[in-house]
């Protein structure tokens, strides 16, 4: 009904034009758009990012263009937010693509690649690298277009009830993750566990689980697993950014005059700085709470980062081969990476390192 | 005459209302702008923001709001860009604030805090550190109000004919350096030089000048100033974030409709991931070259850069008691990298260091 609207007030039939419509009707037609997050809101940034997104589109286009947004649940449940659009139940929604592992390993990269890329090598990779048209392509199987919206930055590798100090300690280990990180921890032993967000902190001080992670210190310190497993580990090797996604069904935004299409993706970058601005405004002072409140900082040792990197490189090369998207990106991100970390360790890591340095002896 | 136009055909006047104007008249204004930017075409990532900034906002107005890019020297000097917005000869440009230290040493925060900010932090900083609104008190002195619009990431220290050891190197080093990190490196015995770009490389070859440092490997080796320079030291600590401004004479912004504005907001954000995107995504390919090209890679010793630290240090705390612009924006500047650096040392300085080393394995 929606684009029967737009089509006879706003589109290019000889009709509209012949009786004089009032030319704001062709220029602006009024427009709402239902949009679905994969979010909860009390993740206030993911879901602030969605929030912040519609107030933009609706200023930008005077009003005219209204996207309506929704928490997880409300219209549709958070991991079907890609089959709701993809069906056109909504014209669009905001998720995490690497949710959609299953249906196509390849969505991992829209998200997050384990040992892949960092915040800045991501979003760059994605719109300069080709990965956004890679993602595209393997979207549109689904009738879906989907533009980068924010990062969680590099993620942490989560609460541990006990220590871990060698591969060994991953044998057995009940491990809430998220993604498609599930497969190296089960190919090194563990057993992922796909737990929704309430669900995690009482399976953890039941011991029900062992560890679990969840995003970084802001949106964990919400959800109090400091209370019941002190061991904070680092990094979250599984996401070394955590990228989120505007997606839009391909028949609705095809119904879309280009210029809100336009203002689609650019409030869509714009919110990129949002939400990544603030994760990383946000992130510091809660860490610093959760050290209080008795978090034990710990660095997973270097044998057990090699053992999952090792376990993640034959994952992916067998893939690459039976799996013609994964291989392609696949391919494409690891000759960025290669190239980005050469660059990435000359200036930035050297500038970096050496304020780390100065912070501590003043 | 413009603004003259926009009151006519777009106001909130009576008349046009009784008169029944056409409603596309009122929502969406035909308004021209010139842009102005301080950057020659061939730095045309930064310039190629600007491109792309105009032809997003062209977009997100369906054509009504054109805004006309001009190189620097064509309309207005490159260094004059504050001064044209500033008095209105033009409507906006874009520019690096540090530029005006001469006016305030405290634009320096919108640009780069030698040793100050990453990339990430600035960006933060300004949007959810309050840092933008300070830098817009600042500017709203002159009549100006910005909006951030991408980074060319941390910057090289630049190219030296000669080898630097010790801080007995530095002195009466003729070096070339942009902004208001000339004044440390008056204060620890050098002689800094204001060179326009063209100028550098034969001041550089023929020895009027010991040093020069410009932006990173991409923008660098345009110039060719590994033919007369052979080491390439890094970090230019002076920027390790290198941040671009759109900015807007306020009585001309003050006319725009609210629409209007949030198109430009929005795509200035749009712009920094397009800017600091493509700056991620060209240096690495670009220092390979250079490595191929002869240039020796070498890190500033950490006498030379703690002297220069503690020099920056000094003049920062004698700046913080006379300066209120700067005292305030120091304060917080400090207060978010303490805890930040804390932060950043975990989750991402651990995973992309793990990514550096296994990257050199393989």
């Amino acid at each position: 009904m929606k684009r029967r609207q737009f089509l006879t007030a706003g589109g290019l039939g000889l009709a509209a034009t012949t009786i004089a419509a009032p030319a704001v009707a062709q220029s602006m037609p009024d427009i709402k758009w239902r949009y679905a997050a994969s979010w909860p809101k009390s993740l206030d940034t993911l879901y602030g990012g969605c929030e912040y997104f519609c107030k933009r589109v609706a200023e930008i286009t005077d009003n005219h263009f209204q996207i309506q947004p929704f928490a997880a649940g409300e219209i549709v449940p958070g991991l079907q937010v890609l089959d709701a659009v993809s069906n056109g139940t909504i014209e669009m929604g905001n998720t995490a693509l690497y949710y959609y592992w299953g249906k196509n390993p390849a969505f991992t990269f829209g998200t997050a690649l384990p040992f892949g890329l960092n915040t800045r090598q991501h979003i760059s990779w994605l719109l300069w690298g080709g990965g956004q048209d890679m993602v595209n392509d393997l979207l549109k199987e689904q009738n879906v277009i989907g533009i980068p919206t924010g990062s969680t930055g590099a993620q942490m590798g989560g609460w541990f009830r006990k220590e871990i100090k060698s591969m060994d300690d991953l044998k057995g280990l009940k491990f809430r993750v998220g993604g498609f990180a599930g497969t190296i921890i089960a190919k090194v032993g563990g057993v992922p566990q796909q737990i929704v967000a309430g669900d995690i902190y009482p399976a953890l001080e039941k011991g029900t689980i062992d560890a679990a992670e969840w995003v970084g210190p802001y949106d964990d310190e919400k959800l109090g697993f400091v209370k019941v497993a002190k061991y904070y580990y680092y990094p979250g090797w599984w996401e070394g950014t955590g990228q989120g996604h505007n997606i839009m069904n391909l028949d609705k935004w095809n119904t879309l005059p280009k210029h809100y299409q336009a203002a689609v993706e650019s409030a869509s970058r714009d919110t990129f700085t949002w939400v990544t601005g603030k994760y990383d405004a946000v992130n510091p002072p809660a860490l610093k709470r959760l050290l209080v409140a008795g978090a034990i900082l710990k660095p997973f040792p270097q044998e057990v980062l090699e053992g999952c990197y090792t376990a993640a490189n034959e994952i992916y090369a067998d893939l690459a081969k039976t799996n013609p998207h994964f291989g392609k990106m696949y391919a494409s991100l690891t000759a960025y990476r290669a190239d980005s970390l050469a660059w990435m360790q000359v200036a930035e890591l050297s500038f970096d390192s050496f304020m780390m340095r100065m912070r501590t002896r003043t």
